[in-house]
This record gives C-alpha cells, sequence and structure tokens, in this order.
C-alpha cells in the first residue's frame, strides 16, 4: 500500500475524531475492507466533515428515480471533467460495482459521448455536464429535453443536485490534493466467482 | 414586492415545512426582516436543505483567521465567475454590511482586481478564484504564495473551502432559477443614521 | 467622496482643457450633479476624446427602435462579460433610470438570461454579447432571428454597433483603470417620492 | 473586380452622401487608386462615419513613439485574433506598405511570436493582445514590463487605444460582413521598381 | 531571401541525407523551383520523415471526392486555427495555385465562414474544424449533415484524416519553429501570363 | 467480449487485408493474445495504415533518453486532454505495464499533476500538454525549462513528436469512434504471480 500523504492538510488518527464520525468510519471500514480517504481527510473539520457526509447521503443513498449506477455515472463524468483523480478513481471504483461493468467507468471518465449508456442517460450526462461547467446557461429548454426522456421534475433536481455536490467535493479534493486508496483502483474490475 | 416565482421547483409554504427548518427560517425573518428565498427554495428537500444550512454554518459562522467581510468577498467574487444572481445580489448585500462599505460588493463583482481591497485580500481572492475555476490546478506553490501574505493553513482552508461550498451553491440557484429577494438589492447601500 | 485616483494615466484640471470639452463637461455637472470620470480620464488626449464622445452620442441618445433604457441594457450586459467595472457601474446607474427599475441593471450584469427582460430583449442582448464575445461568428441566420422578433435592419446595426462601441469603451476603462465615480453606486436605486 | 456584395447592409451611393464624406473618399480614392470598402460600408450611418474616421485619425494618423507600421503590427495581430478578415487584409496592405516588408503582416496575422520583430514589438504586441482579448487582467505589472522595454506612458497609451478602437472596428466588419477590396490582397508584395 | 533559422533543431544538409529523401528533395525542388524548408527541418529524423510524407502523399495526392483545393482549404482554415505559420502560409501558396484564386487562401486563413466557398465546402470547413478543435465531440450527427451535402463515408474520413494529420503537422512545425520560405507568400497572387 | 461495432467506418477482414499488413498483425496477436482495434479499424485504408504505423514505431520504438514508460505517459495524459477513449485505455493498459505500476495511468489520464511521477518526468507532460493545446505558444523559455532538467534537443524532439503524432492519433479514434478492445481495461492492474 502506498505511503504517500492523503492530504496537504493535517490527517486525524481515528482515535482523536469524535465518536459519531469515528463511528461511521468504522462502519465503512467494515462493510468495505479499508476506510476511503475521503473520510481522513475531511474530518479535519468535524463540523464540515458531518454536513459532507449528510449533503452527500442526502443524494446519493436516498431513493430516486435514478438509479444508483446512474447517480456515479453522474459524478465520474463531472468529476473527469475538473480533473479530480479522487472522486474518478473512488467513484469510478463505485460505478463499476453498482452497474456490474468493468468497462463503464474508465469509458465515461474519458468521453462519456461513447460510453455504453441509453439515450437517456446520455441526456443525464448531458445535462448534469452543463450544471458543472455552465450553470449559469441552463435554460427551460434543458428541462424540456429532460422531460422528453422520462425524467420528472425530481429527477432532475437529483441530476442538478448532484453535479453540484460534486462540483464541492471536486474542489474539496483538489484543493486538499486528497489521494485516492490504492485499493479502488482495481475494484469491480475483476469478475468476482 | 415581486411575483415572480422563486425557483423552477415547487416551493413548499412554512406551515408544511418540518419544524427546525420552520424554526430556523422564522428566526432569519426576525433578524433580517424577510426570509431569503433561499431558504425556501431548497426547503423542498429538507434533507438537502439541512446539509446545506450545516455546511454554511461551519464556514461562514464560526471563528477564522478571515473576517466576516472576507469571507463575503470570496462569496461574491466566485459566484460572479459562475453568473449566479442570487448568490451575488444576496451576498453582495451582507458584503456591503459587513464590509461597512457601499462601494465594494459591486466592484469585486464585476472584476475584484480592482477592487478597493489590500494586497492580502487580493492573494486570498486569486487562490479563491483558482479553487472555483481550475482546482485542479492548485499546487503547492499556491500555498506558498498564501503563506508570503500570513495565511495560515487554516485560513487556506477556509479559504478554497467557501470557494468549493459556492461552487455546490452557485450551481444549485442557477439549476433552480432561485430568484434574489427584491430586498438584498438597497441593503446596505444607504448610510443608517 | 472617494480620493482614489480615477486614471492610471494624468487627469487634466478643467481648466487646462479646450474650451468645447470643458463646456460640455460643465452642462454634464450642470445636469447630472457631478461629473462622471469617464469625462476627465478620457480627456487626456482631446481628439479621442472628441471622436469618443461623438461616437457615443450618434449611438445613444439618436432616435431609435430601441428604447433608451434598451441601449444601456446592451451596454450593462456586454460590459459585464468584459470585466469592466466602470461601465457596469457608471451604465448600471443609467439603465436604473432609464427603465425606472431598480433591480433590472444587477441582474443583466450578473446574468442577463435570468433578468427580467421580454423575449424580444432577450434576443436583442444574445446578439450583442455574441458581437462582443465572438463578432466573427456572426452569420445570417443571426439577422433572421433578429428580424423573427420585430427588428428591422436599422434596429440590428444599433445593436451591434452598441456592442462594438462599448468593446472599445470597455478596453479603455480597463486598461486606464477608469473609476466609477462614487455617486453611480446608488443613483436610481431609491425611488424619488 | 469582385461583384460580391460588401456589406450586408445597405451601402450608400457616392453622390448620396454628404459633401463632407464624399470629399473625404474622393480624396482616398485619388491617393490609393481605389476606394477601401470600410469608407463606403459605413456610410450607411454618416454620423458614425465621422466619428469612426475622426478617432481612426487620431490614433493612427498622429506622431507617435510608435512607428506607423508598428502601429499596423497592432492592427493586424489584434484583427486576426477577433477573425476580422477585412481589417487583416486591408492593415496587412498598408502594414507591408509601412514596413517596406512583403513577409510581416502574413507573419503577425498567423502567429506574431514568430514574426521578424524586436524584442520591443513583440512586448507591444504582447500588450495590444492582453488588451483585445482579457483588458480586465491588464495590471501595474503590465505596464512595468512596457516601460521596461522603453515605452513611455503616451506610448502605452496608444498602444492599449489601438487595440481598443480596432476591436470596435473587427466587429463592425464582422456585423456587417465587411468585404475587403480585392486590391489589398497584393498590394505591397512585389517591390516597386 | 531570408538567412534567418528555418528550425530549433539542426537542419541536415543535402548531401547527408539518405538516398531515397534526397532523391524526392531533389525532384520537388526540380518542380517547385526551390525546396520548401518543411523537407529540410523535419529531415532531421529520417524515419520520421518517411512515414511523414507517406502519410501527407496518401492523403493529399491520391484520388478523392474532394478536389485538391478542397483539400487545401482543410489545411488553411485548421493550420490557421493551430496559429502555424508554416501550414498557412506554404498551403495557402497551394491552395491559390489548386483554387487558380489570388484571395481564397487568405480569405480562408482569417475566417473560413466569409470565404468565398460553396455551402458544401463550408459544411466541409465546420467539420473539419471540429475534428481539429473538439474531435471527443464529433458525433453521428454530424456524419449526417455532410451526407446532406453529398458526401460520401469516404470522402468525411478523408476530411476528418487531412484535420488530424495537419493536427500533427501544425504541431511539429510549432514545436521547431518552422519558418516559411519567403518564395511562399508570392506564389500564386499574380496571375501568369 | 464486446460485439459493439469498433469504428463508424467498415473494417476488414484480416484475409482482405494485404500481406504486410496482416503479417504485422497477426505478430501483434500472437504477442499480445488479441488484435487492438486501431489496427483494424486503420486498415480500412492501408496506405495510411502504413505510415501511421511507420510513424508510430519511428516514435515509440526507438531507442530514446526517454524510457519506453515516460513515452506513454505522454500519450495518457495528452489523449486524456483530448476526451480519446481509445488512446487512454489502450494506451493506459501499456504504461501499466512499461511502468509495472498498476495506478499510474489512471493517475495521469486525470490529472498529471498529481500522479506519482518525478519532478523530471512532470516538466516533460507539462511541455507535451502545451505541444497538444497549444503548440503556437512553445518559446525558447520552454526549451530552458526542459534542459535544466537534463532533456537534450533530441528528447525534446521527441516529447514534442509523440504529443504531435497522438494529436493525430487521439483524431482519428474520435473521428471513427474506435472502440477500445475490452481486454485493454484490465491489463496491468493484477500483479502477474
Amino acid at each position: 500500500m502506498s505511503s504517500a500523504p492523503i492530504s496537504r492538510f493535517p490527517v486525524p488518527r481515528l482515535e482523536e475524531l469524535p465518536e459519531d464520525i469515528r463511528r461511521r468510519i468504522l462502519e465503512v471500514q467494515e462493510k468495505s475492507g479499508f476506510v476511503p480517504n475521503v473520510f481522513l481527510a475531511l474530518a479535519h473539520r468535524p463540523d464540515e466533515w458531518r454536513a459532507f457526509f449528510a449533503y452527500h447521503d442526502a443524494l446519493m443513498e436516498k431513493e430516486s428515480g435514478l438509479s444508483k449506477a446512474e447517480r456515479e455515472m453522474i459524478v465520474v463524468a463531472t468529476s473527469a471533467a475538473n480533473d479530480c483523480q479522487y472522486c474518478v478513481v473512488a467513484h469510478g471504483a463505485i460505478l463499476r460495482i453498482r452497474a456490474k461493468s468493468p468497462l463503464l467507468a474508465d469509458q465515461v471518465a474519458v468521453n462519456y459521448r461513447k460510453a455504453d449508456i441509453t439515450p437517456r442517460q446520455r441526456a443525464m450526462l448531458d445535462f448534469a455536464m452543463k450544471v458543472a461547467a455552465g450553470a449559469g446557461e441552463v435554460e427551460e429548454t434543458d428541462f424540456e429535453s429532460l422531460r422528453a426522456h422520462g425524467f420528472s421534475g425530481e429527477d432532475i433536481w437529483d441530476i442538478g443536485a448532484i453535479a453540484a455536490f460534486f462540483a464541492l467535493s471536486n474542489r474539496m479534493a483538489n484543493m486538499t490534493a486528497m489521494r485516492p486508496n490504492d485499493e479502488f483502483y482495481l475494484l469491480g474490475r475483476v469478475p468476482r466467482k
């Protein structure tokens, strides 16, 4: 495992952390087998940590008209546009797992226009990329295009809000030089037997 | 007062809202004399609302090496770069009040390089703008420049995190077509007697 | 009143100026109650001053299919795209007065797509922004769009010529670091009784 | 000679024009052997015509620390950046004549960084291009660089003002689809005997 | 003739070159009356030279649904977008000769949207420019537009491949600071008697 | 294995191909265990195919001051900037193998500034990216920076020429919608035992 620093800023040790944060981190470790570095790097600021993960969970864990794989597509596509190494590598792994596809994450990261996705998913990513890179130009016609693909108003909010939340997340990761865990690179690439 | 819609999405009435959200909104109304539209437009999603304002408060209300006026400068400069009408108008008002200056907000919004600010504040805004628009290019040299102006590591986190948080906020406001309250436009422009 | 310099270049005193320029400046002062800094900063070059204001008046003062408020919208939108503090602040004030609206100028400056304007005015500003930022791509189809909104050929010339003239004006203001008068910031914001 | 239209807008016949404009045009024709189309296309608006050429002459015909060839370099470089066919072709011809060089205009138009010019001229064009394309970022350090190359404050004004004036001129030419006269293409390319 | 260096890298003398390369160069000199500098500058690397000209000839010399003049239009338009002095000047000359037009090359170089070309050629250049500047966004709809103008699949490959090959060529010329021969500037401008 | 088309254009069957091309393809298949799609997709045009691979080999297979892994870093970084799915996926695999690192390719593809590379390699990639995206701005100072890191003139040519060749390659892959073989995604990720 790599010993390179995972953040430009001080990273707290588990035992220094407030109880609620430590408990969540131990749960994640239990479930995933390792602690994704974002949980440690952002814990430098416990209040921001709590808001960050509350926001994340509100968008990524809830019921939605978007499947979990689709939500991860949004994360990977917009994070690639933002040159965010942590998010592309970590959420690429999650996308591979959620979509049960070893190829999709790399396709979406490099050029989502050429990924193995449906026209509906393409429309979803076009809107997400617009929110990520030129939200000031979002207009009523964008909503109409999405509705023509069957997205509800709530779905559209989800697409835009995920793109918006990862605009924050990408900037934090880039500012802190957050390093993806080595484990993420291989996750979901080899079919489990 | 304008009767134009304040969001492309449904806006809940106060009495429909969960108790904690309604209480906070009434407090703000009590203090400001009106309810800023962001509190209502985002309340369409209570869990996201809670995370949003928890994050906001963790950055904007706490003790920091940056004054509250300086934090608002970051909001105004980066929100203008993102063409975010709500944030420039609303936080422009707050900046005028915090800085006790009727001119500073418009100066920063149009071209912060020509605003009446100190060289230290200029360095702060240069970094905030880099996090806002090209965070993938943030490097160690950026940190050195900021340290040369006396910013601590914690201050730098604050600058970057505020720019990152409003990257989210600007995108939500643009996606929802959030409308600034008419009240904001004049706030802080006329000296109180 | 601010005592910051109004230009990077020498600014002539009124009594040093040629008679025709001084007379015009005194008329403006008489009418407005103060001398907008552009009249003083550009007077460093009397011949250019005369051509500048002759051009300005030929576009902004004459009869036109565009109302005076509409012409000021063009100035504010394109000057904001050019990060021109002087023009956004000064013409923002004029726009508020001409449109009898305390809100419109700030809306147009930050994101004209979300301003309280008509579809016809939106088409006008779309074309003005194209002339301002990518005139080489203007094509016959742009003219057709404008005609569909009822603009005559003369109106289209006016829109393009105003955007072109303020391309010059914005660059002069930015090059000289022309400072807006403090008076402009509040003009047109408070309803007169 | 080409019979393609020289403007998207109506072009007045010589005999329809006000006396002062017609006289100037006949003088130019006498001197050059043909009437450059800019004189005819802009004459659609006599008042704007007068201001345009008054501004042009104030910058391009007067005494200056910049040679006439240097001023034309600024026109050609910035007009190429603005994709302005009329100005690159017409002022390319003038540059070849003024600089007595059949090569310089094409070099400057395609990539001024690789043109046969002096380091001082390179600094001049770097500043002109900044005024043309990003004037909002002009700062005191730009002035210092130019002064280090021996440019006076008046020279710097000239550089910036020429770039600013042709920002206007390029936009008018692109909006009107102004067509360069066929004669310009060959002018100054063949050494006179 | 200019004595300025034709490359930042060492340029071999004719007699040092491998026999096949020298023979081709002498043939070109025989035909054109001079040796275009690209043959000498790239000969610094004989194997790359051979591949470069084999590729060039495979695209530019073969039978095609595109005329030779049309292929040169693609070269000039995309090379101008890449600020490549060598390719614009050298292929501008070839375009003038192939199209028997003294005007077309300069028109295409500055702004191909305003050149004297057919709608079919305009569609061809629009696609070439997309391949040159944003090939990742090429989609099936681009192919449909071209087919509507009568281009076959083979024609479309030719357009894209020429734009792609000159993406390479322009970068080599810019990296090596390859200097166009003085002879190119005048070629094809004066009608032969 | 995926059955999606590997090109927008017709793909020849092995037995239809000229002998020299078929032989090379069979050799590659023998060595790699599969035929990378670029060999098939480009074989639609045998002459271009021969020039393409001759150029490729002249740069990528020869002795050089750059290691083979370093050359692949250039390919991956610039191909990612060009949104080229085929090249990032295929050359990412080669980079993992050449560098004996399962992490490096993804790091370089998303943001080479944060990859586990040496300062010398960083300088190499900075220059390659400049050749890829803004070759017209390459200047003598870029060469000086590279020499300060110990690169010879020949090394610099290699860096620039590889970036230039993949500018071509990326555009061909994007134009043809060339699909990376499924095999590439996993290559070099799992340590061989």
